[in-house]
């Protein structure tokens, strides 16, 4: 194929454009449309439904920020549980620390099928013998399952499209059933600068469920306004915590620094009921 | 004219898209291409040189991170410079403090005029009493000035191109010899994500020049990567010193806990010669 330009709306008159190489895939999966551009600024490009899920150059600011925020302070985490991440980002981050199973639950397998073919840097990690990859509807499975975790991680879409479900209260609070005692939640919130109502909302029935209950920012250059919001939840640990003494491993944006840091909310976003 | 799509270039082959309701304006200056548009994303945006300068939806970002460190880290600011910004977004931050004196010096009366005219929101500015306006080359001033200053924000353009002298030793040397004693500098450095290595070399001189030299982000959704790099540089002054008790009027990004955050450096950012 020639070179191809495509583009994402951030609004209905903005957005992103990027040159393709050429594209690698173009496929209706049962749920959702799924293409794969190879380009020259980003490497390779996933898109589920028209939207930048991942790009090689800047996968790791987005996954180093889902993950270690909530497997740093959990002090001792060994059972960890994917809900979403089929590009295995984020199952290689949790995999960094000595768990002993990490359970990764995505409801479309031909994405993860896609990704083992074109981002081994990131879906490698479904190799090791550690990652069990269950092909389910993420928020059944909760509800199903009898397992307990010490840390989860809700990989999943934006919060308005097929993935609304994974940011309502009924979600969360089947996911806190699913935490071990002294367990950890750290979930992908969405875009500060265009679901900030949506957040607020958020924000009341998260901090009504768990006693530590905090958003917390980072940059993700290809997302919509470049700055991402997730959000730390658990009963029993504070985000802010002593953490563990080292990163596992040697990582691009996440330190300790950045972790505190991460927790400084701008005024846009700052909680009012207080 | 009829609705018209203008886009910039991050890389050689991506980067980000507007369409606009319509141009208000297209000039060649004596020294850049200057265009506005009016969009119903953005709002009005500024390019100088094809390099979108200024949103009226996110100008907020970068001129309260250009210029709220440096003034509240200040315990006394009194005069001001500032180097650049003839938008007046940054000189209009700085105006929030009870300063005697604020001079702006910018090279091109164009900008000036056409922000004057296009952006009431940053360049009313230009009207307070205490606002003086030189137009001239600032790199120029600063060797010719007898003014000591207790405060200067440079609000150039990028490292790369026509204000690439802006960032060079010679300039910080000349700048440090206009601050009065205690006094502090704050300056746009670029795009971490495509000026590292800039920002690495720069960052050798400025150690060099003064005690406390820190780069600091802060994120920026319209400039390339939508993360910013900032300088903080004082001889006296370090930016995590006790701060004003107050924030001076109603911000919509920065407020003390961002300012300690914003210090804190991703991992591809820290200073490796230590």
């Amino acid at each position: 194929m020639r070179e191809a330009e495509f583009r994402e709306f951030h609004t209905p008159a903005s957005g992103i454009f990027f040159r393709a190489k050429r594209r690698l895939l173009s496929e209706r999966t049962p749920f959702q449309k799924m293409e794969i551009y190879d380009t020259a600024s980003h490497g390779r490009v996933l898109l589920l439904d028209g939207l930048v899920q991942t790009t090689e150059r800047d996968e790791f600011f987005y996954h180093e920020m889902l993950v270690h925020p909530a497997m740093m302070a959990h002090p001792r985490p060994r059972s960890v549980l994917i809900i979403g991440g089929g590009d295995g980002g984020t199952l290689r981050e949790a995999l960094r620390y000595p768990v002993r199973s990490a359970v990764l639950v995505e409801i479309d397998a031909r994405v993860i099928a896609a990704c083992r073919k074109y981002f081994p840097g990131l879906a490698l990690s479904f190799k090791d013998k550690r990652a069990e990859t269950v092909v389910a509807d993420g928020n059944r499975y909760i509800r199903e399952t009898d397992c307990r975790f010490d840390v989860i991680l809700v990989d999943s879409s934006d919060p308005i499209g097929p993935s609304a479900v994974l940011h309502q209260r009924a979600f969360y609070s089947a996911l806190k059933r699913c935490l071990r005692p002294g367990g950890v939640i750290g979930a992908q919130a969405g875009a500060p600068l265009f679901h900030l109502e949506h957040l607020r909302r958020k924000r009341v029935f998260l901090k009504d469920l768990f006693s530590y209950s905090h958003y917390y920012l980072g940059p993700v250059p290809t997302y919509p306004g470049g700055l991402w919001c997730y959000a730390f939840l658990s009963d029993q640990v504070s985000p802010l915590r002593p953490l563990r003494k080292r990163v596992p491993g040697k990582l691009k944006y996440y330190n300790t620094d950045i972790h505190r840091a991460a927790f400084a909310l701008p005024e846009f976003l700052k909680d009012r009921r207080r």
